[in-house]
């Protein structure tokens, strides 16, 4: 099989809709060309609920897909209209770019050389010409959502973003308007402030102060606007990637539109083996959510895999190179200082990332300060002209608990910190990475010094993994930190599958990572009181509560799990309006029983009511007043 | 294959010891007779590391198991050397107590009707002699361990779990004795006290307080004593049990030993279904760890599931017939109060409980105040001959996260707290059931509210689950709460499967629940700052550094799924030493690339030591004379 029929096949198994399901659209009102895309599943009772959806067209049947042509550029006119963008000539093309290497397959007659070499070929064709801010236009070269912010301009992205983050409100009406239960259940935002219905004013007031990004780089038209802030919905990243032993160009594109169709928001694209640029190529161009990359790789890719030869010239071509290709966010580890190096020495784990370890060999064996902090302005002068934001890494995160909230761990936080008021003097968009491993009485302090420390730029943190013990298991042990975290604060979670610390995800293991990771994150809008995140538990305890079996699973966060695990005892069609299921059996139902409770109680006149609450006081009364040691007085709480 | 055979080649699946592990027995030194499992971890490197096993005789490969004959009985030598029990008739067995229906099979030529037949038969062989307190005795026919406890009285049980908590302590050191990171690490116990070194005296004392239960039927001699308080470890129950739709005696038997392999500390035998009295001998004769029921079950089966038609006799019966059998303890949903139950008829999900809801109708029906609560202290009578704990159930639980922490959740709460105080006045062993369906930002006051009415009995709560759209993944919803309750003081986690709210778990859904409750309880214990918890993970964490990957495995809490998922991308044993796996391959693998720093380090002569420190100091001191703006002071944090 040829690798353009290879695509077909992969991805037809996950374009279906999910089930009672259709793409909606959202119009503009400042932009009205924006047409903004939400999921609507309709109920079993008529009513219908509405969702956040971060699947892209992919799940829209009536949306041509063909990965060798590549999305549609929604963006092109918004960021053409703004006119301050020119089209030229990039970088050319060179070989190291995949990061050919003496080892490779070189024979024309081997079918593995044959299919990478049309890969490359169907990529070339792929890629745009690339785009640039123009110079000494009265911008100076800036084309960040941030630098719009600031000039009081509100984008398309930002009303798209409001849009999104509003989600329809209309059918929320019926679960959130119980004053009492609205009260009670309010939630403790822990310090964000979380406005009652998202403006597109809002959106620019937050990206100005920088308390959020816009990741959408002007390469990358395709993408459809996301934000990431504190005071907006909390976001999950997936990784996916090639590594030098496993995986191929085909499952890594496949595994974007796998991840996206379970939720995630942002993807990273981490390979580090070979084919680096194609399989970017084919990533970026086939994704409508932000993609983040760590250049390093690639530069390190491109000196043969020898930290110490890595150079700021080798690097900055690769940041003009990944730009041009629409790159969204970069991890740059450059608060990994050479002074901070010695304090991980006595460690348990010592340096944990990748980035963090090969920037620390370069440093150690040079015995000079990181590269990317001598040079983080030049860095700043590339990143503007194309609108890439920095993701700031966190190289010195602990690798163990027994790591967790060390001085090297800190002291880089700190210079993260430094970095951004840099970053913003450029107005580039900015966000800081966070661990990794901590235990759970250390995760809040984490939060607490990253605001204190970053001015409140959006926090970004992997888990964290709140034990070491659970290999196999450690998206559980981290979704545990990560929902904590995102409640205290942090903007976006980066998943962590069950295969972390043992080998490469497969498309089950991406899976299993986003699940969790839109658990996590649910659980933190939820507890922050996020206006419109209760809703989806409402209507689905509702739909639960009165038997509507098709309805819970629609509503839920896996509708295949959820019906596959409930057939595997009660495949009928019959037992999807049955009023009990096989945990309990039809006599130990509590829901069934409940709601013979309550038709009894109507029955004889208790209605659901202030009748039944005075019929029961005046039973209440009766029984007090008989002189009952037992009673206790039913107070408000 | 007959009832046995089945039996015999379901346990060899599980009787296999763990990779690299041994069952050692420490003695007693109050009592020398006492022999304490734990399990030995032999790793690579010539260290060892000692866990806490709660798989029983099965992972011995020296014991003789049959599960026709059951367990060896333990506590028998204690029990009869305290001389207060006699053994006596116990109640005669009846027909209905399997919950016979008219519609069940009974022609003695259906394979079937033989197949439960043979086990009925089995299990009158398995089931002992019952034992009771003798009445009119110096201590009144009391054979609590609290009794024991409040007369000053260290009892083997007590000296066995003193033992069993400690853990072996000598191969800790290694990990536990960085003094700087023991105090950055120290945990925030919430409140909790939790000794460095635990005594028979501290446990006698717990007891005695209340704060802590030692679930142990003198009808269950089998039973390996545990503990269950807010100063010892945090424990999972695992619940298993057929329902009227599926399952068979011979699965739950499997499951049950399934369960503790993996780390269940206590087992909750649920059956509604058929069988139920059966069901239980062969459970419990093979179990060492406690068994807890909910009586109501089955008294509803013998009402053949009319929930008016139940009496007190009928229930008085049946905790007498369980008593009999061994079950630890029972949960029993007293304070499911007459006048509570409106309150729930305006909540999203009404009652959800089982037991709770077929009280509620029990109640409505009768207009009657729950013949559990005015009989309370009868059934305290019962409890104490048998030393049956009690576990009172919160019939009134939030079944969504929108009835959370409700007046209906909380008046029961009270009302629990009230019965605490009874049940002591009877020196009954008694813990609180807690929820449920919590939001994050809502549980720490569900353990507040518990402590502050429920006078520090321990709380043992179900999850929470943080949000209500995760059927198929509640196991991971409900870990997050789970984790974060125990931290905040919760004894005891009830475990959630993926089946959740979908249908009975199987043998796999146990153990995914099981691992999940086991990260939440570990994640409890180190934010706790438990003496002993940190040392594994600091264990595997070294391990992992050093690229001992079999010793990252056995430490782990799934061994053979560690192994798995490494194995799936680099199955060579080879691989097994290699520095690196399939994640990152060989180039980019930041724990070698930290450790070839370390080395390089140490070639220079900057040594990991406070030359390291101090050569670097010098360094930033240069710096910092050189005028640099970007200096920035490293605090000691």
């Amino acid at each position: 099989m040829n690798a353009p029929d290879k695509f077909a096949q992969l991805l037809a198994l996950t374009r279906e809709p999910f089930p009672a399901s259709r793409k909606i659209y959202v119009p503009g009102q400042v932009h009205p060309e924006l047409r903004v895309p939400m999921r609507e599943v309709a109920l079993s009772n008529g009513e219908s609920a509405t969702l956040y959806d971060t699947s892209g067209p992919y799940t829209d049947p009536g949306a041509d897909i063909d990965v060798r042509r590549g999305l549609g550029a929604l963006r092109t006119p918004w960021i053409e209209a703004r006119g301050d963008t020119e089209v030229y000539t990039g970088r050319a093309a060179q070989a190291v770019d995949d990061g050919t290497r003496r080892e490779d397959r070189t024979d024309p007659s081997d079918p593995e050389v044959q299919r990478i070499a049309a890969l490359r070929a169907q990529a070339a064709g792929l890629q745009r010409t690339p785009r640039r801010a123009k110079a000494g236009a009265n911008h100076t070269g800036n084309v960040t959502q941030m630098h719009y912010a600031r000039r009081g301009i509100i984008t398309p992205e930002m009303e798209y973003i409001a849009l999104r983050e509003n989600s329809k409100r209309e059918w929320m009406a019926e679960y959130l308007g119980d004053a009492e239960r609205a009260q009670r259940l309010s939630g403790n935002p822990m310090g964000a402030q979380l406005p009652e219905f998202v403006t597109p004013e809002f959106v620019r007031d937050e990206v100005a102060r920088g308390r959020a990004i816009i990741p959408a780089n002007i390469n990358h038209p395709e993408v459809e606007p996301m934000i990431i802030g504190r005071n907006f919905l909390v976001k999950i990243n997936a990784n996916i990637g090639n590594s030098a032993v496993t995986s191929s160009i085909e499952e890594e594109v496949e595994k974007l539109v796998w991840a996206i169709r379970w939720g995630a928001d942002n993807v990273m694209d981490l390979s580090t083996g070979k084919n680096i640029h194609t399989t970017r190529d084919w990533i970026i161009r086939n994704s409508p959510v932000p993609i983040g990359t760590v250049p390093i790789y690639q530069a390190l890719e491109k000196v043969g895999g020898v930290a110490e030869d890595l150079t700021w010239e080798i690097y900055r071509d690769t940041l003009i190179e990944q730009a041009e290709q629409g790159v969204d966010y970069f991890t740059i580890h450059a608060g990994v200082r050479l002074p901070f190096i010695p304090m991980t020495a006595k460690r348990r784990t010592g340096i944990v990332s990748r980035g963090g370890s090969i920037l620390a060999k370069w440093c150690m064996s040079h015995h000079k300060e990181n590269f990317l902090y001598t040079h983080f302005e030049d860095i700043c002068e590339i990143m503007k002209a194309y609108d890439v934001s920095f993701s700031l890494g966190d190289g010195l995160r602990p690798g163990s608990g027994a790591d967790a909230n060390d001085e090297a761990q800190f002291a880089e936080l700190r210079t993260l910190g430094e970095l951004t008021k840099i970053a913003w003097k450029h107005d580039v968009q900015t966000m800081i990475e966070g661990p990794g491993h901590v235990p759970m009485h250390m995760i809040q302090a984490n939060m607490e010094e990253q605001l204190k420390h970053c001015h409140e730029a959006p926090f970004y943190t992997l888990g964290p993994l709140t034990i070491d013990i659970s290999p196999g298991y450690d998206h559980i042990s981290s979704a545990i930190g990560a929902a904590m975290i995102g409640w205290f604060g942090t903007a976006m979670l980066c998943y962590v599958t069950p295969k972390e610390h043992l080998g490469l995800p497969d498309r089950n293991d991406v899976k299993q990572g986003i699940i969790a990771y839109k658990i996590a994150a649910h659980a933190a809008d939820v507890a922050k009181g996020h206006p419109t995140s209760r809703a989806r538990d409402e209507a689905l305890s509702k739909a639960r509560f009165e038997f509507r079996w098709h309805d819970q699973f629609n509503l839920s966060l896996d509708p295949d799990t959820a019906r596959e695990f409930h057939d595997e005892t009660l495949p009928k069609e019959v037992s999807k309006v049955a009023h009990f299921c096989s945990m309990c059996g039809p006599k130990f139902c509590s829901m069934k029983i409940s709601q013979e409770v309550r038709e009894f109680a109507a029955q004889q006149g208790i209605a659901e009511s202030a009748a039944l609450d005075q019929g029961m006081q005046t039973k209440s009364a009766e029984f007090r007043e008989g002189g009952s040691e037992l009673y206790i007085p039913i107070q408000k709480l």
